[in-house]
């Protein structure tokens, strides 16, 4: 990038919108994966629809590449600048447009941050359900890049589930609408789909209709202790083929319950081979009716013991324990790396100790936590990346990991993304012939590669 | 298309499976909309997957046209064979791969019906929600194609809600399979997505794994009679702001009504302005709560008639009025054009009204009913091909009801797709740089541009 460049960039957002100093480029070279970063030339900031379309034909007629990013908390080195160039970040752009509520959709600019959406719409007893741990400081525009998750997503799935039309500005600068407010609407490609979740590598979505939700009346929450990995599998099954789909059916295994423990003192018996955590949500009546199944379930597979939570201090104490496991596990060592290897529901506890045995194997420190009722696993590795013999180990592990995923019959994210973290595994996953028609796409809309270059499907 | 390539073709698929013979290409110029028709050069049925890719590669060299077919009940003219070349029949594809109980879903072939696929989930007491009205007769390939919706689409949507996995033939014969069992999946493009409806226009569809959800425990439904649209129009987005989500929420016109009492006398009053028709489902308890909700809803916006089924024969009777609507306005004169025209849920009185002025403006008959609760009204131009004059009227009244649905917020396909059919409005809903974007696609997916050409996204 060269200094003229800077100045038109300047020209289109103003001057105090365009950041150079080192300083602040070193704050946008990295996000929240370890061991990717990269300095970009420029961070850009701008304001409306329009700026973003002059500041994207500027940088495909001069070929500069543009990373387009939000509060950065992605976990796919999506947003890292590895290519240098500008990165476009769209917190100014945080408008909450409108809440329609005979539509039941909102309307939002990028930068709005999720929980904030979720506050306005709390009052109107509605909810935006994909909640990622990050849901504080993420922006929708992020998450829905990303097509984020959370804990919610068994019974109400994840981003892309919610996005009903987008604005996007494409490579060369022209601006696209695309879906609407029209509960059913099959008219052309799904072009909606096909942005949501693609990373910025195909457009700048700068306008976002999200579908809205009720709020549901009542919950119910429990915890079952099992000593044998095996029964909480069959009872994850089981609660399934009970035709129950709870909001929330998490699992921790061994590792991570010996971890949370010890960090947070909640109960937990360490020799237990995992932990099952359960929320069902709802009419009061069929919640209590639920709960029921759920528990009736859990005893026929031999659940050693259940807690079911009488009030709202003892769900908050069931909750507490799931939300320790990250912080937990993240304070034994320096580095974190949270993945989300995600595998058929009936194939958690394959998964679970196979992830295991691939920790004893490789001799590295994993716990196991996550979505086990949408098979969306989260093995967290935790290391010390400044030792180079220790990584070499937890670049195997990850390799495995990711392997097991895919053979069985599983899927490299659930809710991260690939960004760069995964880019590796995408042709065992997809194969040749799938990723060279997903470059094909990339190419058709982005033929001169600037955006989010060499991202999620590779160098094109 | 010379004879050595009908002659390659019997080589891939074996002789008594292509069709060469007049009668037999004179069945395949045409599907369920009125208006289009053209004879190919030749039908081919392929069995496996392999064939199709075979198939798919001659073509391709060749730069002979491709349409891939199943029952051919589509309302786009999306199957007619218009540049001719090979019908690609995909009814011998017609297995039920799986029914996989512990992850909730079904592999299988296009061509399996799809009222064969929810009699052979019954038993588990699992559905396939999308139901069009041809359910007994259309493949599941076709529907997943379409993007077919149904009676149910407010609460369970249309195809692509349900479509978790593809193996798909592209245009130069390669194969490639996206998606798959995972609940959460989010890693690269949304591939399955963008071929989901895609008519056939970016690839040939060999297996699709399918979302199965529980059928639900019970069901209540109830008709409300409204001498004034209004109110009907009121007690629509009243429903949905006291956040029930009800299975089925429909609506008839006055036309609707005064036609269809007249064919079935199942004692309409004939001066209502329009008549809801309204199912929740789900477990007892609920049912009974929302049921009474919307209840007390249609009382409050004035309807001046409820009848609320106490027993599955009055269940019955009230869908019976219902399923009445088509065949009976079908009946009136020789030609039916049944449209898909959506809005918004909030815009249905509006639409209604406009689409009345519109057929007394132009002088033809027009009734409208519908999935009022997802706004995908279904106004229904009864006329008669064979009339130069009367079909330039009912042109214009076509132009005016979709150029009415774009003005709305609205989409020209809730359901049924463009095809040929209302591809001319495409660009009306799109604008110039979606359309673009989308052909771009198609040209990086089927760059000789073989795929039922001309369709969908227009000439490329």
């Amino acid at each position: 990038m060269q200094n003229q460049h800077i100045e038109a960039l300047k020209k289109i957002v103003g001057d105090e919108h365009v950041l150079t100093s080192v300083e602040d480029l070193h704050c946008y070279s990295y996000d929240a994966t370890p061991g990717f970063s990269h300095m970009p030339n420029a961070v850009v900031k701008p304001a409306t629809t329009e700026e973003v379309s002059k500041v994207l034909a500027l940088a495909n007629a001069e070929k500069i590449p543009v990373y387009t990013r939000g509060s950065g908390t992605n976990l796919s080195a999506g947003t890292v600048p590895t290519k240098g160039g500008i990165v476009l970040l769209m917190t100014r752009m945080n408008q909450l447009i409108e809440i329609d509520l005979e539509n039941l959709v909102a309307v939002a600019e990028p930068g709005l941050v999720v929980a904030d959406l979720n506050k306005a719409i709390e009052t109107h007893g509605l909810i935006y359900p994909p909640d990622p741990g990050t849901v504080t400081t993420a922006t929708l525009g992020g998450t829905v890049s990303e097509n984020a998750g959370g804990l919610r997503g068994l019974k109400y799935g994840v981003s892309k589930h919610y996005v009903m039309g987008l604005e996007v500005v494409l490579a060369n600068g022209q601006v696209m609408n695309v879906g609407g407010k029209n509960v059913k609407d099959v008219a052309g490609y799904d072009m909606t789909k096909l942005f949501t979740g693609s990373e910025g590598t195909l457009g700048v979505i700068t306008k976002i209709i999200v579908k809205l939700v009720p709020a549901p009346e009542a919950k119910k929450s429990m915890m079952a202790i099992f000593k044998n990995l095996d029964n909480a599998g069959n009872s994850i099954a089981a609660i399934i083929a009970a035709k129950i789909i709870p909001a929330t059916l998490e699992i921790m295994d061994n590792p991570t319950i010996r971890t949370v423990e010890d960090y947070a003192k909640v109960g937990l018996p360490v020799d237990a081979e995992a932990v099952l955590l359960i929320e069902v949500d709802g009419i009061p009546e069929v919640v209590e009716k639920e709960a029921a199944k759920v528990l009736e379930v859990l005893k026929t597979n031999k659940a050693d013991e259940i807690k079911m939570a009488k009030d709202a201090a003892e769900r908050d104490k069931i909750w507490a324990a799931r939300r320790a496991a990250l912080p937990a596990l993240a304070k034994l060592r320096p580095t974190t790396y949270v993945e989300d290897a995600t595998v058929p529901r009936n194939k958690v506890p394959d998964m679970i100790r196979a992830v295991n045995e691939i920790a004893k194997k490789y001799n590295v420190t994993i716990g196991t936590f996550g979505h086990a009722g949408d098979g969306n696993m989260h093995p967290t590795i935790v290391c010390d990346i400044r030792d180079e013999e220790e990584m070499s180990r937890v670049y195997k592990a990850m390799d495995e990991i990711f392997g097991t995923a895919i053979k069985l019959g599983g899927t490299l994210s659930g809710e991260h993304g690939i960004g760069l973290g995964k880019l590796k595994y995408m042709e065992d996953q997809f194969g040749p012939v799938a990723m060279e028609a997903m470059r094909n796409i990339k190419r058709a809309l982005d033929p001169n590669l600037i955006l989010n270059p060499g991202k999620l499907v590779g160098e094109c």
